[in-house]
């Protein structure tokens, strides 16, 4: 009954790394955490701790370091794709290597006079990409965000499902639709994006998505989840596939007859678990496969 | 050997409570968290489990409820004073209450037309309050915000500290200084504060910390520390004590110079632990003692 | 430039639940963490936001609740496969669901007498299950634990690795080994686990992975973490695969020399970020494919 | 208007530190977090950033590596009072130290043979400390755990509690009782504690917790907390004092009834929020009153 060793791969983790740059008294900030995952010829230090043919992961750490001197943290695909293909042309052992990387935001805090080096963490959403690269050449970008927390007042109904002996839901014309949005978006080729065009790209489809999200009349968390993906991708030509994953943050009505009061649609209570969980990918009919896993 | 009971108080912590107020297509929401804690005549309830004097935990989250249904939630203070006051007046066995809030951040989406029911979660800062009504008439209001991240990127120096035997730091005359800003201000008094002040209150005091933050030239975390409480004191006379607890995100500058580069400050390791934990207070020569304490 | 939907699903994440079972005065407890997740004719209400085909995620809390006093909470894979199979066969427009679940391990408090009624929460790891289920009747289990927190204070080894420009690691032959292990492991078939099975798999595969984490003289993480699979499929015969997702917890060793002092392997720093993060999968060679992916 | 300094610390907080002992092959490791404060001559430090009465943070970190290295990592307190009285002794600008220390406990994994150096963690709660010092000579000791979560399954009540219009609750004779200890108790000197001693009460007062917790029956949690502080207190001479924080963690009867089903306290439904909060302390009354506060 032997035993084989199946897919692999290994990195550093969470290396946060943050890089200002200074243009005389005004200052820019980038504030992103990476990680790095490559894979090769791994069979023996899996096998017998053999690690010659390993790069460690405290190498991969001071590359982040080194390349954000070397060359700035530009658009977080840019520096990502840079590292991928770095670990891979440079080690013959390394045929693939993953790079995520997260990003945070600041704002300036404004001050007056030409001294500009504040900031104040800006939202709590996260910036988030995840490229792969290997040796035959290929590559894939897939940018995307979480933790982008919305909530429609109204506008949102859900009635119509099956009922079955364990239904007790009744229906609704008017709740609250509120969710976390995690999305991810796949774009059709590599090559063709500039460094400025990742920027605008994340820009354009956070805004989208925000659209969409808010101008969908919702019989359904699923529809408005395709609507936000149908509307990227009819929007933004770079982009082929967006993937989502979002919570439906329950909002529930407060029963307030019991002391004599009625609840317009105006109490809620906002419940932790359990939530739905709604996912789903919207795509073009001619999307290229991708190369590689998302994840 | 007699055991007797201590300092005690009980009550329902971590309400979430969202109201929503429609002002025909444009909508208003507060997002909330609500704890309140009682405290009386509570030997029986530890002693023997006579419940008589208590009002339970559960009656509490009912009247969080009903009380944002029947007055609405305005600012975080006055509502906390309504629910605070409302324990102690109506159950002679409560003598004392003690009300947080805890208030979320949303913006609105912008999209055209007059529906104006969508928001999106606006930056992780939390606002608190801290309210105690006791059943002398006295009340404390104390207003505050935690996780208000803040980063200079220069403008930072520390040097000409106590060395000793452990002691290996370097002097910087210029260094990254980023904390977390959780900071309490307790309000000369409670009866000026008309509902309208205490928003006023909180965005001009949130003002005065990023602005004292952005333009103290700091020789030491400290120094920052105090110049945001000095600032805000001379700023709000209706403020007279605030506190602070601050920690010194510590943001290492990277060796480069293994890798044939030079640092300078452009490459910084973000760490998480440990950390500097600046705490303090700063308050008016002639504050009055604080009727309760803060906590 | 049509837009399709992709692969979806959706369904009540993270309903907890506690089910006691009275045994005269002893009384056993299951403390689990339920998520269903549905697939199947889902175009309609993605695309219209018709309903039609959907059993509400509310319904799925439902259900869950339902069948746990209905049939009790016994081994958490057998429930999963109840609760899976009852969507598939109750509902035509329902074609695959899957069902996770957690567990949480609590001991009995040691009481003289025969009240045995009293719990403390047993370690902070976790027990996993994902189960899949489809409507041609296939399905597949997937046991598993994570935050199994393990430490060796020596017996590893690093060194033999990859040298290039970035290289600053020294190489070390004793070490602290630490991981925070997350394993999966698939079983061969379902039909054959009675429900006592899978509780002593899993207590033997955890065992498994104990005693190899610690009998591994260790020269690279991935060693210990091949070795740990390859112990848990040449023992228990109902595994055929085994993924590991374990971070290398880094323990740095103190330089205390400037404080003239030694430091022979005794002092650590217990680092947060970065980590280390090696993932792989130990399979037997005759592995069937699984016919479900394992998340 | 003048403005001044009010109550002030400052220091490094989260050093983690392993300290691993060599006995041959078996080896023993201590894992904790310490976290110093120092206050004293700070008045220039915030008015004007001088920095000549600073002990700098990150020279307490190093203390706490250096002292763990020449002396060992004992028993908790011990370390804490180590480190505390260092600061106060040797610097004379530090008035007062504050130490706290987190410890997390590993158990062995049973090996076979002599290597002994193979641990798994054991538990999620945390032992904790806080030690006082100041240049009077005077020291406090509070001892302490977080995180000790325990459940009785029956021997609750909840009934007899004051009704008024905003009451839903129903009473009820037989609930589950749910709660995550946290705990602080004040032992009543210092010096008499010999390093035995400290690791004894810890385990002893624990011990008393969990007894005191399952033996009650209970009618309110608040009889719970005080029992259990009476059994601490009744038991342990050393102690004069100890506080609780203690959430009711929820857990509500799940209504089965529309599904055609009863539920004799069989099925229930763990809520996270919101939850009761009880704290309270409980004392010899003839305490002495604390030199320091406690926290």
């Amino acid at each position: 009954m032997p035993v084989i060793l199946g897919p692999n791969r290994y990195g550093k983790a969470e290396t946060r790394l943050v890089r200002v740059v200074r243009d005389g008294g005004v200052h820019h900030i980038k504030d992103v955490n990476v990680s790095s995952a490559l894979s090769g010829d791994m069979e023996d230090v899996h096998l017998t701790g053999g690690n010659a043919a390993v790069l460690p992961t405290d190498t991969q750490k001071n590359t982040a370091f080194a390349f954000a001197g070397k060359f700035g943290v530009g658009q977080i695909e840019d520096f990502a794709l840079l590292l991928a293909r770095h670990y891979v042309d440079s080690q013959p052992t390394i045929h693939h290597a993953r790079v995520e990387i997260e990003e945070y935001s600041w704002r300036r805090i404004p001050v007056s006079g030409d001294r500009q080096h504040s900031f104040v963490r800006d939202g709590q959403e996260v910036r988030t990409c995840i490229v792969h690269h290997d040796r035959d050449g290929r590559s894939t970008v897939v940018s995307g965000l979480r933790d982008l927390v919305v909530l429609n007042s109204t506008g949102s109904e859900f009635h119509g499902y099956i009922e079955d002996e364990y239904t007790t839901l009744q229906p609704t014309a008017d709740r609250i639709l509120a969710t976390a949005v995690s999305a991810q978006w796949r774009h059709s080729g590599v090559s063709s994006s500039s460094s400025s065009s990742f920027g605008e790209s994340y820009t354009e489809v956070r805004r989208c998505l925000l659209e969409a999200f808010a101008e969908t009349h919702s019989l359904s968390l699923q529809q408005t989840l395709y609507a936000m993906g149908e509307r990227v991708l009819t929007t933004r030509e770079e982009v082929c596939e967006i993937r989502f994953a979002m919570p439906n943050k329950h909002h529930f009505l407060v029963d307030l007859a019991p002391f004599g009061l009625g609840n317009d649609n105006e109490v809620y209570y906002a419940a932790d678990r359990p939530y739905g969980l709604i996912e789903g990918a919207v795509l073009r009919d001619d999307a290229p496969d991708a190369a590689f896993a998302w994840e």
